[in-house]
């Protein structure tokens, strides 16, 4: 039966580990059974689900806002952040700080209501083209990826999405690209402010972080919107060590899984092999925290599957 | 067909309203069909689900817990806030400001992990029993509104609860009370901190509000936690009228419930009856914004069942 399961996965110790995992908590007579309400699997996404190399996706959308912005706003074009960010000069835009980098998102992301943000993002996932797989960006997900997931919720896992993103624009193609709902997408967020708008009550996005979605702040957010410590999880930085962690070291049989990106043909290597890797602690201790790893070059028969 | 639902509600216009309203959004040839994951309904906790009346049910937790604390730490009954709490001397608290109240909640809600709190307040709703309806407090829930929730999951809706109440505390029983998971609550909260503990990843409950979920929070953490505008609300007092407004603005069919406590012999009576009702521009207004009351009294046919 299992045989046929995760057709895009190699026959690796990484497949094995999954399906044995995914059998042992699903068989009543198994010590390690888990009823179906405690099966939750939490997914980083950026780099996980989806591409993050050369640039992340979100920062594409971020140019394409700034770009709208400046059309209307003329003057923003001679103004610090957003000069250095129209112009790519990276190395203004690091050297102006996290500052800079929050009011590019603030002056694109915050202002409008949730129900206009959303008809911005819809309407940008329909037609943007990622410029070097070229392919729309939704369309840059992991193959394997959506299996596991597909996987998981037939043995009646409860899937989330758990990313340092922008929450909004996660939810915007998470259901049509993984079939996860908005309501199990955590991520980076704004600040919400309830109005009353000529009788219509509305969400106003404020520029003003509610939650960076990050490190520590993973199983937090965990906490706060799920409540219960996930079975499963699966990473492929630093970034997502704390909520490996937490997954890892609970009571019972617990999965975490990382993704190494050590495939430079078919997407890209930044593993190990480049001195400014982010996955240093991850990837480095993964066999004493007891953590999965998954090479993308072997243990992945396609990336990008056939979409 | 229909004519069996709500067994518990009177044939009464409220009841015809929920059926008619459910019929329509889940009938694929209407105009006002809603696709199921669309299908969001949320509901408040205290004096919507369960009594809250003569006192929330989260304060006899408290008042067990402090009495607890008390014990190991008998220097505290000398304090304030605790020597007014432990002695019932409302004035005195309510003189001592918000910040008392606080102090009471993060001394035995916090420096704890979410582990823990969750076993204390599971044991706690095992045994600890309504002192007015003489049954466990886990069973001062509304037999009408559970048949409300089942009739609602039957077609295929997702429910929520989003409450003024600690959100752990409402975890800890609402699986079980209501069927609703724990990542469909939605409530007060702390923050929550990370840390290892001996190679454990744990979530610490801190003393620090994170969120105090009533009225225009309401809405604001439906849209974080869930990212969608629900189509039903229930709610019961001004402290749910953001979020009943937020959901009958939205576009397309919406329905949203009032519960109004007429019922001084089954349950409790505080409606306008009452000078210092909580309820009054919810009540009040109403019919202007569209909100559907329900009488405890006329409507429904029997309050707690026959837990």
């Amino acid at each position: 039966m299992s045989s046929h399961a995760l057709p895009s996965w190699s026959d690796c110790p990484a497949r094995t580990a999954i399906i044995d995992f995914v059998s042992k908590v699903t068989n009543e007579d198994s010590p390690d059974y888990v009823p179906p309400g405690k099966r939750i699997a939490t997914f980083d996404n950026d780099g996980t689900l989806w591409c993050e190399q050369p640039v992340q996706v979100q920062l594409f959308f971020l140019m394409d806002r700034v770009k709208h912005l400046a059309e209307k706003h003329p003057a923003i074009k001679d103004r610090q952040p957003f000069k250095a960010f129209l112009a790519h000069d990276m190395a203004m835009l690091q050297s102006l700080g996290r500052r800079a980098l929050m009011e590019l998102f603030f002056a694109t992301h915050a202002g409008m209501t949730e129900d206009e943000f959303e008809v911005i993002a819809h309407r940008w996932f329909a037609t943007a083209r990622h410029p070097t797989f070229d392919r729309l960006f939704k369309q840059c997900t992991y193959q394997p990826q959506i299996e596991l997931l597909h996987y998981l919720r037939e043995h009646e896992f409860k899937t989330f999405i758990v990313s340092g993103g922008g929450i909004d624009l996660i939810r915007s193609f998470a259901e049509e690209a993984y079939g996860i709902p908005r309501e199990q997408v955590i991520g980076s967020s704004a600040k919400l402010h309830f109005e009353m708008q000529s009788d219509h009550g509305v969400l106003m996005k404020v520029a003003e972080l509610n939650s960076f979605d990050d490190r520590d702040v993973k199983p937090q957010n965990i906490g706060l919107h799920i409540g219960r410590r996930p079975i499963l999880a699966f990473g492929n930085s630093d970034g997502d060590l704390a909520m490996l962690r937490y997954v890892k070291t609970g009571q019972g049989a617990r999965l975490a899984l990382l993704l190494h990106h050590d495939d430079a043909v078919r997407e890209a290597a930044y593993g190990p092999e480049f001195k400014l890797s982010p996955l240093m602690e991850a990837l480095d201790r993964a066999a004493e925290y007891g953590i999965t790893v998954v090479s993308m070059k072997n243990d992945w028969r396609t990336v990008f599957g056939d979409a």
